[in-house]
Formats: structure tokens, C-alpha cells, sequence
């Protein structure tokens, strides 16, 4: 049987406030459309607030000041908040440490923090540190001298390459690649002189690298990504960049080398960045956009290349006409050459 | 040596018709250009239909109808499906059921099916299931209560995360991901929190997944991918996507969280789709495309952000003379003021 | 200690020439604005000729004729590329070969060269033949029949395939597959039927692959990337691709099948190449550009759909001002009609 919790208790750990029965218990959250009459359930967008007299649920969260519909409710300041902070109440399983397990391979010379698990077939390089209650993932391979803070988890065929510095509470998806070789040559006039890559990457605490992510160590000192910032899946991240605080890098986004990026900087989908730039604080760079040189701070940009966001709506709002809009330059070509003609003859 | 087939059994086999000398024996196929005389090859593109008379092989997959240059032929309506059926007839050895080698780690409670293969360094959790004549490569890894079906090969380096579930006849191509945390983050005004992904991810029957792709698991219920759909190298699904059946979504595609995309869909190389769209059966969206919105089913799409494919192949054709067309409206500002300036001398 | 060197050492190494105090010993290099005094660094930009003036180091490596600004200096002719050879000089460790370690897993009839190194948790399929010096990493694949060359780095969990041929001093970072099916189906009017992808991937020597990047056998044949060509991570090579000598391919960088491309063709970051194209030899095409058709040799393009580089600045500085052309237009036609009218009353 599920855990349960009555609304009280609920409205409590999220300082909330209960409309309706507080007596009422639930064991765990679902969607609106699906949730049935044991759970919690959520508004987070007022679009949607007719659904709320649909849903089978028990209850719901809900902005102050919502229609409840007669429903039992938790009013919460942030309903999408509340519903993260409750599916992780209710279905974060507490943490159980393995210990080395013996198909696990470890090197020597290793410091292993307090109740760790290392699963089989992950491979621990020598003189590797991992701190207290992390968990290396099977198939994982930490290379030599390499460092894992406390509380991370780092998934299955993950690799973190030598000396590279994982801080506390990372999670890093599986595949993704930690120190690759940056890509860095030196054409000597007939081919490419390899240079070698003899920095690292720095991940400070709570940084989460997606699935199949690649960031390249420095050629010479430090690839950063700083504190709580987050990395989507297939990104990569060249060599000698800078990544600031907060930070939300979606899917398959580029970013060239050596290139420093702010804090609470929202890079969308599939974005790339072209080398030795800064991007300032609180910029938001649409979804596919290209950007070739450096963006001020607290704007949004978007275009390949970039242009401020609404420049680029209205232009590309264009871009479809321009057929019709080259026809109209040459009617016009047309109608002028008459008057002309007209004029003449007068 | 290899087995050789007459023509008469191969066009039985492909429910074809010789023209020429159907006793002749070929053991294999090969490409037009380089086929040599115990070979068959075939023409798909008519374009090419010359170098039928060049080549030097035994025989040819042909169109009904198509000019035979005298040389022995199978007629067959698709040529490229006969050769593709032919490959396989040739090359396909049969399957050999290896068991389980002594090397791979295996967990507790684990259903293993009947002639299965699990090489040598594959991680298998606790209570997953693995259907019959499916292959495990080595450094696989399977979290804890995943499900493999039948007939399925899951190539080296790839991960299926905790009870995610793979259909029959699916093949996931080396470094896949399958069940990565989605992407999914709660600000809390001064931080992201972390929204547990509790959901899965499902892989109907005769899925085919790309090199190094990544699927991610849905926050509470199933990212779903449906009968048939084949996914090249590098791509990106987000959590809470449905993939319609029999898509083919080419290499570097992204499509981002909770978007429904329908049957027969084919999205070409490097397209992005936004989130929480829905995307109609039969749609085509060239390469590099940036979908924003929802589409529309049966038509075909480009552009970024998208239009109907015709309205961007004429937009595109006048993107290299804007400087011209800038050019020429100034010209007309120039004649324009000048006959103003001639009417009101009038 | 670290072992040093005097600057008449090092001006011989590089064929340079001291100007200052030659007996002056460094013992490695750091860049321009953090080198201590025990270190080299190098001006590679001449617009940063004013830091030889600020830097702590103790000497420079700077272009013949180059302001010394009284510093310690060695002229060379390519400072980059002296720092490259310097880096490689003062910060390459001499290999080590390892052997074969107990907890690596190798198959039968493996052809092992001297002094290689293979990792634990490596797995060598069986008949793989692997050359002097090679070093395979922890979780790294080799699958049956795969050929590897001479010094060759195989990083942790790359996956190469069956029968796949490496060649001499080739570097493969973490994650990549050599050797995925190719993504080759036939519709057969309900579904696709998969066409067997029997060919392979050829690298020739001195090839580098970037970390996760994605490259398909061909599906009859050869994949082939020529000599000194390099890839950075996450790119994708389809089947049946040829790829000349000594390219750079950006990372993200997706080639379609059957694509052909010269030598010294460099692909920057996020490009997307249609199939069965030819690109001619020093092509250069820039970030994020499609290429819809076939590239003449020695030229720049940019743009999706791609044109020469020029056309491309000069119709993108068009773009954020097609809204004001548009007005522009409207505006026109207004006068124009007015002038039409106005003639037309005389």
C-alpha cells in the first residue's frame, strides 16, 4: 500500500493553504486529465482551469485566488513548484547504498567516500576521489585522477576523463562524455598539428549533464559550468568555455570555444555559438538561432544570425511575402516607367 | 564458396518475372558499377537506365517495361525492395544463440528468454525481462525491471533505463539512450528544483533507434514510440512525446517535450520541433526546419520557422537578390521624387 | 621538478630565432595572461601585441619582426603552431604500454600488436587485430573482424564494428560508434522493410573522430574518411559518405548518405549536408549552413539554402530590415498612385 498524506500535511510542506477538506488523504500526484481519486493533481496553466471541474482527482494545487470549482484545493504562490516538490515527497525513494559491488572495477590508490554504490562493470582509474553517497552507474568509466563531489549520480557509460571535477549533487545522464579532447590544431602548412588538450572541465555543485552531452576539457586550463546549471541532452560544449549560474542549455545546442556565457542564460534547442563571445546575464536565445558575436545582457534574441527577438518575429513574419513583395517592386518599376513616359510627353 | 540462386528461384522469391536465360546462377549482389559477373545488381533510379547496358553483371532487378539492353533481367514492381529482400536472402546469416557468456554481469530475478545472447561485459539489472533470441552486446546496461522483447538486438553501449519497455524486433544501434531523465525544471526564484522523472519510456515493435540517440522518460507516464518508426544517429526525444507508426526521423532531429507526432510522418536531417504540438499523419518536414506550431496532415513543410514547402522554396529564391531588391526600391524612392518634383513644376 | 629547457634549446626545436637572452630556461607554457615566470607563451594574434608588454612570462614565441617590447622572444614563423610544438614537447608523457589487463575481456584469434595497452572492461571481439602501441580504453567495444592500426587511442566506450578498419595513429574520444547501419529502408507500400547494411567504415591514418560523433558502414561497400581529417564531436557521417583528406568538420556537422567531399573542405559547427552530393576540394562552409547541392572547389557558401559566403552577409544584413522594406513598398505605391492621379487630372 501507498503512502498517504492528508491535504493538511500537504498544504504544510508547501506553505500552502487548504480550501475544502483537509482531512482528505492522498498517495501520490497525476496528470488532470488522468488522475483518479487518490491523488493530487495541479493547475499550472490558467488556460486549462475548466478542467479542474473534470478531473477524478482528490484535489488539486492551484494559484491563490483560483476557481476551485467546489473542489478540495491547496491554494500555492507556484502551482508547477508545488506539483515538483510533492512528486518528489511522494515518489523519491530514499537512498540505499550498494557499496563497491565485486564486478566493479576499481584502480588503485582511490579514496571512496561513505556509502557509495559502484556498480558492476563501472570502472573507477586510479587515484580517482568520489565523495559520500555518490553512485557510479555500470559501465561508467572515471578516468585517472578524476574527482566526483559528494551526492552525485553518474550513469551508466558515462565518462569522465582524467582529472577532470565533479561537484556535489551532479547528475549526469547516461553516455554523456566529461574531458574529450577539445578540438584544437595548428595547421603546419601541409596538415594539422594536433595541440595537445592538457586542462580539464570543472562542474561546480548541482550541475545536471544530459544523456549523450559532450564538453571538451581546456586546452590549457579550465572548462567551466558553474553552479546549478543545467544541460539538456546531445549538447556540446568546446573547449576553454564558461558557463554561468542557473543556467538552461536544451538539446543539441553548440557552443564554440573559449566562449563565456552569464547567469540565468537560456540557450533553446539546437542553438549554436560561434567562438570567443560573452553572452550576458538573463539572456534568452530562441530555438535554432545562430549567434556569430556578443549579446548584451537581459535581452532575447533570435535568427540565424541573431537579431533581437521581435526584430526577428516581424522580419521573419516577411519572409514567406517575399515572393509577392519582389512582384510588387517590379509592377511598380512598371508603373513608374509610365509615368515617366506619361511626363515626358506632356 | 558462397551458395548461388538461379534467376528463376530469385524471381519466385521476389514474385518477378525473368526476361533472358533464367537457369543462370548468381551467389550475391553488388552495386551497378561494381558488380561483378556472379553477381545481380539492380536500377532503382531510371536516370541511370544506360549504364544498364555497361554493367558487368549477371543480371538486373529491373521496372516492368524497362528497357533490358539484351541483358538477362527480373522485372519486378520496386526494384529497390527486391533488392533489399535480395541483400537479405544473401546476406543475412542465421541467428546463433550464444546463452549467456560468463562475463556479462546479470542481476537477480532476471527472466531471460529462450536462445538468447548476452556478450561479455553487458550489464543486466535486477528483474529485467529478456525475450526469446534477443542480443545483449556487450557493455550494454539495462536498469533495474526494464523489459526487452523478442527478437531484439541491443547493440554495445547502449542503456535502457529502469523499467523501460522494448518491443519485438527492435534494434537500437550502438550508444543509444533509452529513459534518460527528462528535462524538466520548477524555478523557484532563485533556483531550478528538480522535477523527479517518474515516468518511462515504450518502444512499440520494430522500432529501429540510431547510433548515440537519446529518449528521454516521461515525467509521470509514457514516452511513447509507436510500430515501425526508425530513428537515425543523434537523435532527440523529449519527455512525453508520442511518435506516430512507420516515421522516419532522420539523424540530428530534436523534437521537444509532449509533442504528438502521427503516422507515416518523415521529419529530414537536423529539424527541430517545439513543444506540446501535434504534428499530422503523413507530414514531411525538410531539413534544418524549425517547426513552431502545430501541422497540418498530409502536406509538406520548411523553413525556420516553417511554411508550406512551396511557399519556402519561392522565398528562398529571392533571399540572395534582397540586397538587389533593396537596391531597386531606392532607385524607385529616387524616380519617384523626381516626378513629384516634375508634376508640381507643372 | 619539471624538466626545463633554454630558449636556444627550444628556437632549434621550432627553427626560430632568440632575440634576448637565449641561456634564459623555461619549463612550459602557460597562456598570455596567467604565465608565471618559469613559463613560455606566444602571441598567435597580433591584435593582442600590446599583453607582450604585461605578461609575467619569462619569454614569447612571436611573428619574425613582431614587436619584442624588450622581452625575452623567439621569432617563428607560425607562433600557434610553435605552441603547439611546444605544448606537445614540454607536456606529452612518453607511452607506457599496459598489456593486457586481467579484467579486460578478449575474444579468440585476436591478433594483439606489441606494447598496446587494453583497459579493464574493454572488450575485444574475436579475429580483431589490434597494432603496436594501440591503447584501448575501459568500456571501449572492438566487435569481431574490426582492424585497428598502429598507436592508435581507442577512448572508454567508443564502439568500433564488425569489420571496421582503423588506421595508423588515429584518436578516438569517448562514446563514438564507427560502424552503425547505415539508415537505408525500402517502403513496401505499408512499412519499411530494413535493407542489411553489409558494407563498413574505413579510417585512414592520422584520423581523429570527436567524442559521441556517429559514423555509418556503407551499406554495400566503404564509409571512408581519408587521411588527417578530423571530426569533432557529435557529428554524423551517413552511410556510404567519402570524406578527403585533412577536412575539418565542426562539431554537430550531419553529412547525408553518399556524399562526397574533397580535401581540405572545412565544415564549421551545425552544417547539414543533402545526399549524394560532391563537395570540391578547400570548401568552406559556414555555421549552421544546409547544403542542398553539390559545392564548386575554392569557395566559401553560407546560408540554408546555401550560396557564396558574400551573397550571404550581404542578404542577411537585408534580413532585420524586411519589415521596413515592406513599408517602404506600401509607401510607394501610395505616391505612385498619387502621382498616376494627379497626371491623370492634368
Amino acid at each position: 500500500m501507498l503512502p498517504t498524506r492528508t491535504l493538511k500535511e500537504l498544504a504544510e510542506y508547501l506553505n500552502g493553504r487548504v480550501i475544502g477538506d483537509e482531512n482528505i488523504t492522498v498517495n501520490g500526484l497525476a496528470p488532470l486529465e488522468s488522475a483518479e481519486s487518490d491523488k493530487i493533481t495541479f493547475l499550472a496553466n490558467p488556460k486549462y482551469a475548466a478542467k479542474v471541474a473534470e478531473t477524478r482527482a482528490a484535489a488539486l494545487l492551484i494559484f491563490p485566488g483560483g476557481e476551485s470549482y467546489g473542489r478540495n484545493v491547496i491554494e500555492v504562490a507556484n502551482p508547477y513548484l508545488g506539483f515538483a516538490k510533492l512528486l518528489t515527497l511522494f515518489c523519491t525513494k530514499p537512498y540505499h547504498s550498494l557499496g563497491v559491488l565485486p564486478e566493479a572495477n576499481v584502480g588503485t590508490r582511490v579514496t571512496l567516500g561513505e556509502e557509495i554504490s559502484i556498480h558492476p562493470g563501472a570502472c573507477i582509474g586510479n587515484c580517482v576521489t568520489i565523495g559520500d553517497r555518490s553512485v557510479i552507474h555500470s559501465g561508467a568509466v572515471i578516468y585517472e585522477g578524476a574527482i566526483i563531489g559528494d551526492d552525485c549520480v553518474i550513469h551508466a557509460n558515462v565518462v569522465v576523463r582524467e582529472r577532470c571535477r565533479i561537484g556535489n549533487r551532479c547528475i549526469i545522464q547516461p553516455g554523456a562524455v566529461i574531458g574529450s579532447d577539445g578540438f584544437g590544431y595548428a595547421p603546419d602548412g601541409s596538415a594539422y598539428f594536433r595541440i595537445p588538450q592538457i586542462g580539464i572541465v570543472v562542474l561546480e555543485d548541482d550541475v545536471e549533464i544530459g544523456a549523450n552531452c559532450t564538453i571538451d576539457r581546456a586546452a590549457l586550463e579550465i572548462t567551466l559550468i558553474r553552479r546549478g546549471t543545467k544541460l539538456d541532452n546531445l549538447v556540446q560544449i568546446a573547449h576553454n568555455c564558461q558557463i554561468g549560474e542557473d543556467c538552461m542549455i536544451v538539446s543539441q545546442v553548440g557552443i564554440s570555444g573559449s566562449t563565456k556565457i552569464g547567469n540565468n542564460v537560456t540557450l533553446a534547442g539546437q542553438v549554436g555559438v560561434a567562438g570567443h563571445l560573452t553572452i550576458g546575464d538573463n539572456v534568452m536565445v530562441g530555438a535554432q538561432s545562430g549567434v556569430p558575436s556578443s549579446l548584451a545582457a537581459n535581452s532575447g534574441y533570435s535568427g540565424s544570425p541573431t537579431m533581437p527577438h521581435r526584430d526577428w518575429l516581424r522580419a521573419m513574419a516577411v519572409v514567406p511575402r517575399l515572393p509577392e513583395l519582389k512582384k510588387n517592386i517590379s509592377a511598380l518599376e512598371k508603373r513608374i516607367a509610365e509615368l515617366e513616359a506619361a511626363l515626358n510627353r506632356k
